[in-house]
């Protein structure tokens, strides 16, 4: 039996994902996909569009056959913790032969050279990495450049095909995949992708981009006013023809039935909670939250009458080495109160979560069984609470913004 | 000088108000008149439907000559430590003569001698309450009959009388203040209050309770569509005339301003922070946190998954011996985050936080810089922080709520 395995968001699941599951099955030759998904936080540091359920329905209907969650700590952590906890449940499923991922120009060889230089950094490559962030240069930058500098000086490699090479977010994921597959005998498989870059927003595209998807969202929903239709003269049959343009038809389906329902989640659709945790926690300072430092926390408590909405005060706070994105995901760690050491503990006491597998996949279930070296949880009232609390957290907290019905306890498996 | 002090919440100012502070100045012939009002949450456990500043400004428009915050702690607990916090208050001014409390019928002697018996509870009283408590009676409802048993054997006062007595929320505050006043040398001054009881909704009449006025309110808000108001046809002087049969002119002009500018709070306003408080804390319990039990913790955290919105929840835990106040309260304090110990750090730390005077009250300004005992604060920046913290994080909170542009450090005094 053969199983590959990816790490994804799917924010939402759109033609661009089936078509790399559909590459999976042709170009490996795989009997199943496992695929450990992001929950309800992603790692951009904001909500999940729609809950992971529903997400995890629409993977296994477009070829997934087995949804892990990919615990929040992971989820919403930089691209180095992202891979790095996404390989290590990958890993103890004991099930997957190789791990599938997207990239913009599969260059294999190139990815696991500069995995090697992260891994194992020479002298050379963290005396510019120092250097440049002495100098005030934002993390990722810094270390684009640095690795850049250190491969034209090292390798016969263009300095304008690393450029482009480093330069995409899909890519960095990838040499981090790499990075984190070096200890275990699951290879690293890439996968061309297709259509639009990770954070186009042309949503004209037959492979439209997950940001590109969420925009059209969000032009059908009044965010302002409680996530209620803009057009109430929209019906699921309007949304569906919209959206079974971008996405396979059975997902189209479900997103039409989330925004009938009110069950989009928007990221200021968590300003209220977060301006409350702020609040709460500033007198403390938020050192200890996962991504902070002593200096982003004082720069929190020192605008905090400033703030309007999550999504305003990520604007407010980011500066030239401070990214957007950084600041987002810090204070989604904040707001969800994933602290520095939790990494590491979520490392050292891991757990598989069941969110979703397909009937048939039946021997691919067995194996896991067997094989599987972390706690199986399919019930989360029979998981030990204290393994899993900060998803549940995050799932509770969730659960309000989207209106749902349901709760961790009561939520079944999601099988199709 | 002969100074008067009142302890109330103005939530929001009405006619009511307006005669009582009349009738202070005709029946005591006191020269000044000092509010100790409550800040943004009150007594019921909910924040006031308009913020302090502006209900300050009603007040010294009608009457009272300064106003001063009634801390959170005070203004948020049971009917004995509202106003054993606020005789404190009043006390340690050093300036007022008497507090005057409206009462439904005047009997000072009445008041004084259930004071006393609360104050100093009699064997036989103590033993009534604590069996009564055994039976499942709520708290007030088991005083309210314990009280009515051991005046019966001990006085000649009818049981009607006293059963009438005791059933009025102002009557039950007026025993409290007389208890709080045994101790120091103001006078308690009982007022006879007009119009309707403290809980009626009727709205026509002349003497509408707060209560009611809040109703009219809430009909021109539509409070699930984010307090926009219902009817954008609704201008400045329609709601002027609505409102200024009910309250002074200058309290209408205000209250419009407030409606038209979106600065209205309504209970369920703090459901969404409350949720994650909840939420956040669910796990260590909320036994320390004041008015709470364990009892009613372990209630909180097995119903979480049934919270809608803060009322619905309050309605949701209420039950024979747990009254729907009791559970708001708890609620409120576990939002501002305050713990049973609160109280008595509170009476042992006390500040006079002025919310405004008026221009022409210099003599009282004057005598209160004489003779406070507790340290006088006009700018909240050169406050010692850790005194008024828990002030601070209310209006902090209930900034956000009432769509402010000040926070507690900007805005300043009310002078009119």
């Amino acid at each position: 039996m053969k199983v590959a395995g990816v790490i994804t968001e799917y924010n939402p699941f759109h033609n661009g994902h089936k078509y790399q599951l559909e590459q999976i099955k042709r170009q490996t030759s795989a009997d199943y996909i496992v695929v450990i998904m992001s929950g309800d936080f992603v790692q951009r540091g904001e909500p999940a569009i729609i809950d992971k359920y529903e997400r995890t329905r629409m993977a296994l209907l477009s070829g997934a056959d087995l949804v892990l969650e990919l615990p929040s700590v992971f989820a919403t952590a930089s691209a180095e913790f992202f891979a790095g906890g996404g390989v290590s449940v990958l890993k103890n499923t004991g099930v997957a032969d190789m791990l599938c991922y997207g990239v913009e120009s599969v260059d294999h060889e190139l990815t696991k050279l500069v995995a090697g230089v992260l891994k194992n950094p020479p002298a050379e490559y963290s005396a510019s990495l120092a250097r440049l962030i002495q100098g005030g240069m934002s993390f990722p930058a810094a270390r684009s450049r640095a690795l850049c500098e250190y491969f034209q000086d090292n390798y016969d490699i263009s300095l304008e095909k690393l450029d482009a090479f480093i330069a995409s977010p899909n890519n960095i994921l990838a040499i981090e995949y790499e990075k984190a597959l070096m200890d275990c005998d699951i290879t690293g498989f890439p996968i061309q992708r297709v259509g639009e870059g990770y954070h186009s927003t042309d949503s004209t595209s037959e492979f439209s981009s997950a940001t590109a998807v969420r925009g059209v969202i969000s032009t059908l929903i009044d965010i302002d006013k409680h996530n209620t239709i803009t057009n109430m003269q929209l019906d699921n049959s309007w949304i569906f023809t919209k959206f079974s343009q971008l996405m396979p038809s059975d997902c189209a389906d479900i997103l039409a039935d989330c925004i009938l329902g009110g069950h989009i989640v928007f990221p200021d659709d968590i300003s209220e909670m977060l301006y409350y945790r702020l609040l709460t926690w500033k007198d403390k300072g938020f050192a200890q939250y996962s991504d902070c430092t002593k200096e982003l926390s004082a720069k929190i408590v020192k605008n905090i009458y400033k703030y309007e909405s999550f999504t305003q005060f990520c604007n407010l706070l980011k500066s030239k080495n401070l990214t957007y994105t950084r600041i987002s995901r810090v204070l989604t760690h904040i707001l969800l109160g994933i602290e520095n050491d939790d990494f590491n503990i979520c490392m050292d006491n891991p757990y598989l979560r069941i969110l979703g597998f397909k009937k048939s996949s039946g021997d691919l279930m067995h194996l896991l069984k067997k094989r599987a070296s972390a706690p199986i949880i399919t019930k989360v009232a029979d998981a030990p609470y204290e393994l899993i609390s900060k998803d549940i957290f995050a799932a509770d907290l969730y659960g309000r913004l989207c209106h749902s019905q349901q709760n961790e306890f009561t939520h079944g498996v999601v099988i199709i």
